[in-house]
């Protein structure tokens, strides 16, 4: 079902929301992108199988619980795309890409507690099975374990990329706590965040592709480019399907933003457009905490009243634009088309 | 004041206190090493402040909250003294001390947080003021940013070794969860933890110096293995104070161990030489964390009957023994003998 048919339904209200370029593609599919860098990925979920081993019998069980909860590896995938992209025939970038995706299982872990979130990928939380304390441990461990595959690897361009992605993602993790429930939080404010928090790991994962073959500066920022904007338009479709999405896309339920007072672009776009009496609202649910039955329902009726959901597609339709565009001066080639493919399926997803 | 004193005042008890090699030499200090170090640790404090900076707000607030509460930086002075010793004279060591502080200082505030603490370092945890949240995140930001310095190094052992000693620690820290509240926890169970959990950073921030210059297998040996019993002995005798200590030499409240229901030597030991009677109240205080007045100063009492405490700094004698002996093969020098003796001085603090 699409977003316009849900929001008329869920709101009773009769909005049309546009079709951004690349949106509603129906035919666009992450599938090419599967395909090409399954042999690689394969001996990327070895690694990170591998990887994920202690003889602390915790630290298995609760990465594995994550691991195995079916994310779509969508970070290490662009690691391996990229570096086949960029004609690397070396083994390195498997090392990498279990390197991003530990660093991103970590970030989940400790940003669970931090969220204070009961779900993730459709399963328990870590946190609420095995407590906050072992979720924070757990996450130090597969940090350490991204770093020590990183140092073995001898590529310092990429424990560059990567080291500094850990920083920028933290910091834009704690400007988000300072803007927590911070409804004069402005779309600029909520851009820089996600480019920190979402977007940094993603234009590093791209970026390890041409640091790999030692390409310069120009490849390099051209990746970083394609992997920046493709994060930010990933984070803001994600926004959006938690107010518009089922729980079966997001493994997540609808409205757990919401629950969490969590300002997303979603809400910054519907607070600042609505009347006296919907910010009266904004300003009980996410500031207050007050969350009344219905109120979900009411938050989102404001957002397609306001455009809210439709304009925050809009935007990620602009990211993935920019995205697409990053990678235009290569010449064409099938990784070049899945990568390309893969912005529109990211977009599309919410359509 | 000595423990031993200390002891027979009070729980009115007879006991003498052996002391072991090192221990009571009153004459040991730190002086020497802080002599020879002065310079590169006024570099390495200078990287400090810097490196903890962001231009978000709160990060070198709760960054400079521990900071600036004086610890010894104790870590990295072996770093840059082991450094000095091999004959080191590049600038890569001060990036490196500043890195293995950070990694400390990330896990003091993961610490905190898994232990709910109170007080650090004389002060209120970070935790207290700014809440678990941003505690967990300073902590990630600070080991991204130590992450970043060694990759600016370009030094891979020291990068390998880090990441190693970073995976390991929170490997540690995951056992003493899984051990909390425990009394069955043995005295080899509690080693293997602070090998972990303390003494793996103080090995790698020693190993670091002979990497610096290229030495072969041996030195590397020598030095981690110096690190590395140093940490055991330092942990014991913290161990040891907390029962034993002042909270002016410690930063911390005399008993905060036994409030949080942590397995320590001292614990360990008195648990299994104690009566049935005194394991009815161990089980009471640290299982089910039932504490009454007065119950401090009961365990105190069951500790030095048991010679608890005088074993545990016996051990730390032991471990402070070892890490003697692995420097002993070098050549006479101002910075062996300062090492030495900073391993005397560390045993020597419960004396």
């Amino acid at each position: 079902m699409s977003i316009a048919n849900r929001g008329e339904e869920s709101s009773g209200l009769r909005v049309v929301v546009p079709i951004g370029e690349g949106v509603g593609k129906a035919a666009a599919s992450i599938e090419p992108l599967v395909a090409l860098t399954r042999d690689d990925m394969a001996r990327v979920n070895e690694m990170i199988l591998a990887r994920a081993g202690s003889n602390v019998e915790l630290i298995p069980q609760i990465a594995r619980h994550l691991i195995d909860s079916g994310g779509k590896r969508l970070r290490p995938m662009l690691t391996v795309a990229a570096a086949s992209m960029c004609g690397y025939e070396g083994e390195n970038h498997v090392r990498l890409a279990a390197s991003v995706e530990f660093m991103h299982t970590a970030t989940l872990l400790h940003d669970d507690v931090v969220d204070e979130s009961d779900l993730r990928r459709g399963r328990a939380a870590a946190r609420l099975v095995w407590g906050n304390q072992a979720s924070v441990l757990v996450g130090d461990y597969l940090l350490g374990q991204a770093f020590r595959m990183m140092a073995e690897t001898g590529v310092i361009g990429a424990l560059e990329i990567l080291s500094n992605a850990a920083a920028v993602i933290a910091e834009g993790e704690v400007v988000q706590l300072g803007a927590a429930r911070n409804t004069a939080t402005t779309e600029d404010d909520y851009l820089a965040i996600i480019r920190s928090k979402t977007a940094a790991l993603f234009a590093a994962a791209a970026e390890i592709g041409p640091v790999l073959v030692g390409s310069d500066r120009f490849e390099r920022a051209a990746f970083r480019s394609y992997g920046a904007n493709l994060g930010l338009a990933f984070q803001l479709i994600d926004d959006a399907l938690d107010y518009a999405g089922s729980a079966s896309d997001l493994g997540k339920r609808v409205g757990d933003d919401f629950r969490e007072g969590k300002i997303t672009l979603p809400v910054v776009l519907a607070y600042r457009r609505g009347t006296d009496e919907d910010r009266v609202f904004w300003n009980r649910v996410l500031e207050d905490g007050e969350i009344a039955d219905g109120d979900l329902q009411r938050a989102i009726g404001i957002m397609y009243k306001s455009r809210a959901i439709a304009d925050t597609i809009e935007r990620a339709s602009h990211f993935g634009a920019v995205a697409r565009e990053a990678l235009a001066p290569f010449p064409d080639s099938g990784h070049k088309r899945a990568l390309v493919e893969a912005v529109d399926f990211c977009v599309g997803r919410a359509s």
